[in-house]
């Protein structure tokens, strides 16, 4: 029953990161190409991205609802931009209860149409404003090269859809839910995004302004985990989302959209993994503790499980695993739970329990450093300890990796170095031009302009003239 | 701003029944036909049935996961009543990404045949089994006549499908399932359901055996309420989910699969409203308890707003809306708030803040009869005990008004004027042509077969020969 050794990230990351989701039973490939079926280890994990995500969203006044799934073909071409940047992906229903469809149907990529649809027939007056409303839901996009979690044909994400009275309103509800989005990565994820403003070329179709949490994985490549976008009047002209304002005139409203989606997921397994399998930061572990008992013999069984089951229900604030397959040794549970990235691992065995200890592994630290023998007296309290401890490692082990992959690059020839195996950080013009040239030549994009600048003003990488901001350079997935 | 009156259940129910459901912005019509829009205020009960349903499901051992959207055709034809019973009601997707595919996919009616695929693929051995997953998720079947909730063409419900060893097991969980089910809609929606098995007319296509949680509307009909079906080996044929068992031999599994949907808040809705709009069970309300400032001037408001704060921190631990709207009156405020169904309202005036107690009214009882003052000490214990004496009175009020409305008919003109304004209650011989008879003379059809059967037996009370089992007839949803 031994599992088949994890292939090395540093022989074939790709391959690695495909091995761990499937082993590890988080998902799996669905009959129709591109889908994939979350199976219940992952999903679980998506409940908890979601409850964390969820709690930040109301506490910032916004509620959820449902939205159709289908969506008329001519609202896709109603907004211009939009219907460029989604027509290529679109998934359409021709057909329903055995007959032709006057107008074929679309399986929605993205909202932001039969919403702006529905905000045109209930925003009648400023009063009706903000609207701020949120859902999650499932969505299509055609894509040719899938990748489970990254890109997939289905997949899951909350998006939210707001609307506003005025342009400062709206970017104001943008940045706010970046925040939201960087606040949960950074300390729910242990995953140290960078939030920034998209280039022109990368931002959403049909927004005025696209902002981006963006985070480096373990092979360097940034991962674009989050979007905010400011649509300023664009969907409302479209739709036709108009409002009385206080002096009774009639005005165009201004709205935003936001998404973070069942990509998340490959965000935390890219950036915490390691070559033992998966490590899932404690906040939003689906496992946070397992429980393994130690015996060799029926006695020491009778000794150490009434213990355990007893550590069990010291430790239900926790989310506990405890371990009792009789017919596994102690060392293929560990392999099993290392593989599943239990941040924690509590040993018990009857020495332990003469002792009135048990022994602690951490999943971050594996072997000796890892280990630590804790009193039973107060254990819950130690136990939560430890569990921030590794949190906080976590994030810390991720940010100093992702600084170390993050370089200064002033001319042309370094920025081609550093993509290689890392982020330049670069001072760019603005031109779309340049931007063009950097990835022609090095597959390189712009992942964001940092919200953080540094001072002053220096040269383009690419074409030498005067530049004010300064930009992340990286390879994508 | 005074909204106007409500059409009468007793003119037009099916006005009233779309009306208040407009009004209150649970739901709207989505612009492609037959879909609905959940609003907040809708998604916001459907979050706590889902909450509430959930625990149950977790607490009797099952997961949840997210399989496909998407369906090829070829897998809904695998299992032969199941096509014959979906295939009228399929959305069909004919293109994506610009090209005709190869082959249709069908968006998901139900989702026994691709979770079926991935069954096969999982379970090897007995060891694996049960499998016992849950989705919440979207389906879709090609409905003529839609109504909100009740029947869209899009709706949301959770999916439960499990895979067991034996035909006992199988059935076993069917029922534990079933259980849930009741337990759910009596302990928390105030719905006193019946749970019974279907008539083999009225099963779910591809069952061995569909039991049903029926309820009795506000206008005497029924409404399947949620269903819990005994696939036998019928999808574990179609779909080869084989296991070995402990002596090595392969076998086909037992699967089970159950439902409920949206359309329970059709049934609530149905269940509690009354001519002043909707009324929520305290356990399911979105807002359980609405505080209405009452102030005729800025001093009197000075007074009151404090203490109105302070309630609505001391009621924290209960859903709490404080209305402290200034445009309004308290008057269009009670309006505003009945017509939603906020099971309590609480009054606060500046003497009641002299007087150190708050005016309650109940929702469940309009007028004084649900008129009580409560002193502020200890209030929130004394609100809790209120809301449970709302929650037990809207559960005995409607087990009244149903068994009111069910009368045995032992013989066919008794059932003929019975159904008209109700449900029978009577002896069936098992004849699927006695079942057509009564349906096409009066609309009415077997609901279900309760489970709880009187002793002995009877005459069928259309051919009159020997039956075995009383069941209920009446018209439905």
């Amino acid at each position: 029953m031994a599992e088949e050794k994890l292939v090395k990230r540093s022989e074939d990351y790709s391959k690695w990161y495909n091995q761990v989701i499937l082993r590890t039973e988080m998902a799996d490939y669905a009959p129709v190409r591109g889908c994939m079926v979350v199976r219940p280890y992952g999903w679980a994990l998506w409940e908890n991205i979601r409850s964390a995500l969820d709690q930040r969203f109301k506490a910032t006044g916004h509620v959820n609802a449902a939205f159709p799934l289908f969506i008329p073909m001519s609202f896709m071409e109603k907004e211009k931009e939009h219907v460029e940047g989604f027509s290529p992906e679109l998934a359409v229903v021709t057909h329903g209860g055995g007959q032709k469809l006057e107008e074929p149907l679309v399986v929605r990529p993205t909202s932001e149409t039969v919403i702006g649809y529905m905000y045109a027939k209930w925003i009648k007056s400023y009063r009706d404003l903000p609207v701020l409303i949120n859902q999650w839901a499932n969505v299509v996009r055609w894509e040719m090269r899938t990748r489970l979690f990254l890109r997939t044909m289905e997949f899951f994400w909350q998006e939210g859809h707001t609307a506003h009275a005025t342009a400062e309103e709206g970017e104001e509800e943008t940045l706010r839910i970046l925040d939201v989005y960087t606040d949960f990565a950074v300390n729910e994820a242990a995953v140290p995004v960078i939030p920034g403003r998209k280039s022109d070329t990368e931002k959403f179709a049909g927004a005025v302004r696209s902002y981006t949490i963006e985070a480096m994985m373990g092979d360097t490549k940034a991962l674009q985990s989050g979007t905010s976008h400011n649509l300023g009047q664009n969907f409302a002209r479209a739709f036709d989302i108009q409002y009385l304002d206080d002096t009774n005139q009639l005005q165009h409203a201004w709205t935003t959209s936001w998404g973070l989606s069942t990509r998340f997921i490959g965000a935390i397994i890219m950036t915490h993994g390691d070559d033992q399998g998966l490590i899932f930061p404690p906040r939003l572990a689906p496992i946070q503790i397992v429980i393994v008992p130690i015996y060799r013999n029926d006695e020491q069984k009778a000794t150490v499980m009434p213990v355990v089951q007893q550590l069990g229900e010291e430790l239900s604030s926790f989310r506990v695993k405890i371990d009792d397959r009789d017919k596994v040794t102690p060392g293929f549970k560990y392999n099993h739970w290392e593989l599943r990235g239990v941040p924690l691992r509590i040993e018990v065995g009857p020495r332990d329990v003469e002792k009135n200890s048990v022994m602690t592994s951490r999943r971050d630290q594996p072997g000796k450093p890892g280990k630590k023998i804790l009193p039973m007296e107060n254990l819950a309290a130690q136990i939560g300890e430890l569990l921030n401890e590794i949190q906080a490692s976590l994030l810390e082990r991720a940010t100093a990796f992702r600084d170390d992959h993050i370089h200064e690059a002033d001319d042309y020839d370094s920025l081609k170095e550093v993509v290689q195996d890392g982020w330049a950080f670069s001072w760019w013009c603005g031109d779309a031009a340049c931007e063009a040239a950097v990835k022609a030549d090095t597959r390189a994009t712009i992942r964001c302009i940092p919200l953080e600048q540094p001072d002053g003003s220096g040269k383009c990488v690419y074409c030498g003239k005067p530049a004010e901001e300064k930009v992340y350079f990286a390879k994508a997935y």
